[in-house]
């Protein structure tokens, strides 16, 4: 379904975007989002690759009911031959897998104030994965995007209302993006070597490395080429950087840089601070950036007073995944804020204060680990 | 760790239990704890057996670092032989595989008032999953319980402070429980057929079928046999019915008769509110009792004015199952609130108003979907 196919709904359904008041807890209506999507737990940063019900999950609408046997992608619009491929066609091309650290765009927002009313994650909207498909270059180069494409439309099965819009989720990127060799898009059908989970996407979903989730678009159905960029609710209305409510905005587009520390000790269950014993503790991590690749990953177990570098293994998950990071130190008792910061090639350091946007998108503001060493 | 080995630490890392004030909305963290715990999302209730990302998960502290390679389970205490077996051992004993609807002994409490605050739950704590293991009445067997055996103590590898308190998770169960043919406890190290995922207690973790989720004790490492009851933390103090602190309460035992319904239509993203076009509507979902067999499900289409019995369908996934449900409806237009309750072969049926405990536990009120019909 293309912008045109959006369908306004009675209001009453579907109230406008808002910030919370002042001092507002977290509603009922955030909660339930709360309730079905969830993040990483933060001790699976110790996996390299995250075992799918460890990733974290954002389903805007339901998870849809697909059926692997009839499923079908069309690519057609501003293409020389419109293609029609089943999962059969799909598997039959020559398949690539690359390991990509995904993040909501929203990850941190209900950490802001005033906090944006959307689902509230707090740091741990992330994951990491091996998926496997087909390169999208590859398929849009069996169909022959026309010289006057300039964006692929890519829709998905979920089907809601959102902002008062009816639509199903859809996203769309430049053709230049959308072709481009690297970071190369995906049209991938398995997930860490399995087929899909149906909150990722089962059977198809796109993926795009170094590129907020939103563009990952889940149960893929259609890709149309077209002449005009798409104004869809999830590209010109949903996902944008605004001060206010009226504004344009600017897209959303690839992961800012980030660090986050497995919390070391063990945890109280209700306030999940953490204990730790009096000496030598490691602490480690990951980091990441879906601009450039890491270059220095910063601890400081002082809430931020100072800092030393961590050291960065190998990044041999490749350029689109977290690399993983540790350092030493040595618990002495009494209470500690342990945190960490990511800087990118790009020169770009993870920011003390957090950067505030209506939406609460690309909120990098760095972790902060209460921990009681006795 | 049995209860003599439970330790206090400092009262500043972990709060005493309470009740949110009145229009306390949802803390922080409460938040953090739902952002690592989640629900099933309801539409899928449309599957017989659960994919294991989307069946509910409450782990109390972190996710211990398991190695199957080194994982040993231990039964000692008042046997005749003492037993320690690696996974080889425990996967060499004949297995049985049992279908098994687990639900989070809280699940429901955040809609509780006052609300209890922990993991805050609206209604989806729940999940059916294939577990294969060993029965443990066969390791009992074999180890042999001496007569004075009152209690089997379960103890998990996960590790934390719950209100002051450092343990690591521990249940126990009467030796009548443990022993029993029907339900039979499982020592289970598969899920659907597969390894445990790691939120799941991979490499080994208990089942009782038809008790709430805290009796399944996950990353199972050690059965001690007992000649007194169990005192440790959660046994003898969380998991009560209690309506004052102060009380010693009834302990949680099996799950009450509940019916979830899934949510027709589609969603609205923020309210989670529902929109069903004019016409017939299939209402469906699924019902159960850790109590005794699901005998009659309702359906209310007027927020519980007037009932309908919906048709169950067979009990094909056996006595500790969910069973579908399902029932026409003609939706017209306007505004309806959808409800459904099970009742059991005990005769209990779900509550229109909630039963309230301290702990928000085994709150069995009815579902209430919001449905706009346009």
């Amino acid at each position: 379904m293309d912008a045109t196919q959006e369908r306004t709904v009675v209001s009453e359904v579907s109230a406008p975007g808002r910030v919370a008041a002042p001092d507002e807890g977290i509603s009922h209506e955030e909660l339930a989002l709360a309730a079905r999507n969830h993040g990483l737990p933060l001790e699976a940063l110790r996996y390299d690759v995250t075992p799918p019900g460890l990733h974290y999950i954002l389903v805007h609408y339901d998870i849809p009911a697909a059926d692997a046997a009839t499923w079908t992608l069309t690519v057609h619009g501003r293409v020389r031959t419109p293609l029609t491929l089943d999962l059969a066609a799909l598997r039959a091309l020559p398949p690539v897998t690359h390991r990509v650290t995904m993040e909501c765009a929203g990850n941190g927002r209900a950490r802001l104030a005033p906090r944006p009313v959307s689902q509230p994650w707090l740091v741990e909207a992330v994951g990491t994965a091996d998926w496997t498909g087909v390169p999208l270059r590859t398929l849009l180069a069996e169909a022959g995007v026309e010289p006057d494409a300039v964006e692929a439309v890519f829709t998905g099965a979920d089907h809601g209302v959102e902002r008062g819009v009816e639509q199903d989720y859809g996203r769309s990127l430049t053709v230049q993006d959308a072709t481009a060799a690297d970071p190369e898009v995906l049209v991938a059908y398995e997930m860490n070597g399995a087929p899909l989970p149906p909150q990722h996407g089962y059977p198809v979903r796109l993926i795009v490395p170094g590129w907020y989730g939103m563009a990952h678009v889940k149960w893929l159905t259609d890709i149309e080429l077209t002449d005009t960029p798409f104004t869809g609710f999830q590209q010109a209305v949903a996902y944008r950087f605004r001060q206010s409510a009226g504004e344009p905005g600017e897209p959303v587009t690839r992961i800012a840089p980030r660090a986050l520390m497995i919390p070391p000790g063990f945890p109280d269950f209700m306030s999940r601070t953490r204990v730790v014993r009096p000496g030598p503790v490691r602490l480690e991590g990951r980091a990441w950036s879906g601009r450039a690749p890491v270059t220095k990953v910063e601890v400081s177990a002082d809430d931020g007073a100072s800092w030393q570098a961590a050291e960065l293994t190998a990044a041999d998950g490749g350029p689109w995944a977290w690399r993983h990071w540790h350092t030493p130190w040595t618990a002495t008792p009494g209470r500690h804020v342990l945190t960490a910061r990511a800087t990118d090639a790009e020169g770009t350091a993870q920011p003390l204060t957090p950067p505030w946007n209506r939406g609460g998108f690309a909120n990098n503001e760095v972790q902060r680990i209460r921990v009681v060493c006795q």
